[in-house]
């Protein structure tokens, strides 16, 4: 069984429409588990690391439009550095207080591979969930896309210290809270947009035409990359750059980016059915955690 | 630097008195890693790695005096076998339901050992810490001791049923709940008696003498030794047994055995300094968890 047949195995065990985070007691809770192989490429310091391994998990809190309270990391390695232990802690102590939550700590274990386990927990009333995508509603994403294949694109030639810049994201906590009175759904793009549409799509048995001149493409990607072509793939299926999806009754959508305090780009419309790219068949393809 | 010094080091930075969860908002949260070179023997069922390692957080909601609201689990292995990982659920879930907390899933990750990491959340509003304890105060402490160094000497002898059996302790959340009106100081004995009298010395800042005839050492024990001597050791320094040791103003111990669902035995009293066993000095030692 492979990861993603497993993660939908427990999602029918544990939850059925499978949102960013689960909701109990007036809580969201999230846990996320990264490692040095396929997730913090050669070059990715501990402060970055900290940085984004919690992050990710206050993202998934703020795709759920809840306020973010605190959170939490398991850090294990072959050996605990220092100035490593350091840098990590203060990476995730720096994501927490950007997005107004406490980093509480956690645990270390020894272990053969750099790994990293968060947890988030946040708090909301009124949780904005996946299934809720209407018909006539307009699909709209926070910030830009394709930041992380950016990062990723300058770890590998070299550029260490732009790596980690773009790598160090910002949760869009503060964004989720804003959407929330206006999100009929909503979820972050941590597998990328491509397939964030096709799970949109699945819990809200809905559908989606998207826009490709619409797509908000960081200008980092251009640093790599000259094609607007291969841009625009980066920006649709590479994943991992945590914005949020979402989507707005058409008459609601300029209070929303009013509200929200980041940019909030329309990219297309929802459907009854089919998730497309400018007409064409946008394949369901983008990051599988590892 | 080992994980003890690494410890102290995060300690010192994040929380100086060290509890047995973090208290942010109403919240306890706690988050511990297990993995199978250290903490899960040859014969451990993921039945039981679910059950135990969501209780070893939940055991230090328990010694927070604290509620148990919800728990989640990142599962990390090689390969995703549909009937382990539904094992590992259903012991986790169970372990759960036994102290009224919801579990609510979490992560999967590829990794080539496998490996657990657990947050577990609890709501109080009066938590018990470990540095309330005072001369004069009772040691008391739930349940029994040396049943984790019974359960490793029965998987060691191959007898894995056994071991299974002894390796899914009952976390004390209601126990926790029962004595925290009572305790002055508490926490959990996942390292063991010694090293958590030594954590409870030093927080609280006095001493403490226990009587070697007073703890209560679990039946199983005596399964794998005819020793005496061995079995005190074991249930003293062993650790892993997730009961809760605590110290209780002497004119109240008696209404909190009668509150506290389960057996609550003295072993000793509260002084000034040092931490002694029938007279001798008691050292340090213990499990340190890798």
């Amino acid at each position: 069984m492979d990861e993603r047949a497993a993660l939908t195995l427990l999602a029918d065990e544990l939850d059925p429409v499978g949102d960013d985070a689960a909701i109990v007691d007036g809580l969201v809770v999230t846990t996320d588990m990264l490692h040095e192989r396929t997730d913090f490429p050669a070059g990715t310091t501990r402060y970055t690391a900290g940085w984004r391994s919690v992050g990710a998990s206050l993202s998934d809190v703020a795709a759920m439009g809840a306020e973010a309270i605190a959170a939490v990391a398991a850090y294990a390695a072959p050996e605990f550095d220092r100035e490593e232990l350091l840098g990590f802690v203060r990476g995730a102590s720096d994501v927490c207080e950007s997005v107004g939550a406490e980093y509480v700590g956690g645990d270390l274990d020894g272990h053969d591979e750099f790994t990293v386990s968060t947890t988030a927990i946040g708090r909301t009333t009124d949780p904005v969930r996946r299934g809720g995508a209407r018909p006539g509603d307009v699909v709209c994403v926070t910030g830009t896309l394709g930041r992380t294949a950016a990062a990723i694109a300058q770890f590998e030639r070299g550029d260490h210290e732009r790596g980690n810049d773009l790598f160090q994201f910002e949760p869009r906590v503060a964004a989720g809270r804003a959407l929330a009175p206006h999100a009929t759904a909503m979820m972050d793009s941590s597998d990328g947009l491509a397939r964030s549409l096709h799970q949109l799509a699945e819990a809200s048995d809905c559908g989606f035409a998207i826009e490709s001149d619409s797509i908000p493409i960081d200008d980092a990607v251009f640093e790599t990359t000259d094609s607007e072509r291969e841009a625009l793939d980066r920006a649709t299926t590479f994943g991992e750059d945590f914005e949020l999806v979402c989507t707005i009754p058409e008459d609601d959508v300029a209070a929303a980016r009013a509200d929200t305090p980041v940019a909030l780009t329309p990219i297309g419309s929802v459907l009854a059915d089919g998730v497309s790219l400018d007409g064409d068949s946008l394949a369901d393809r983008g990051y599988t955690h590892g």
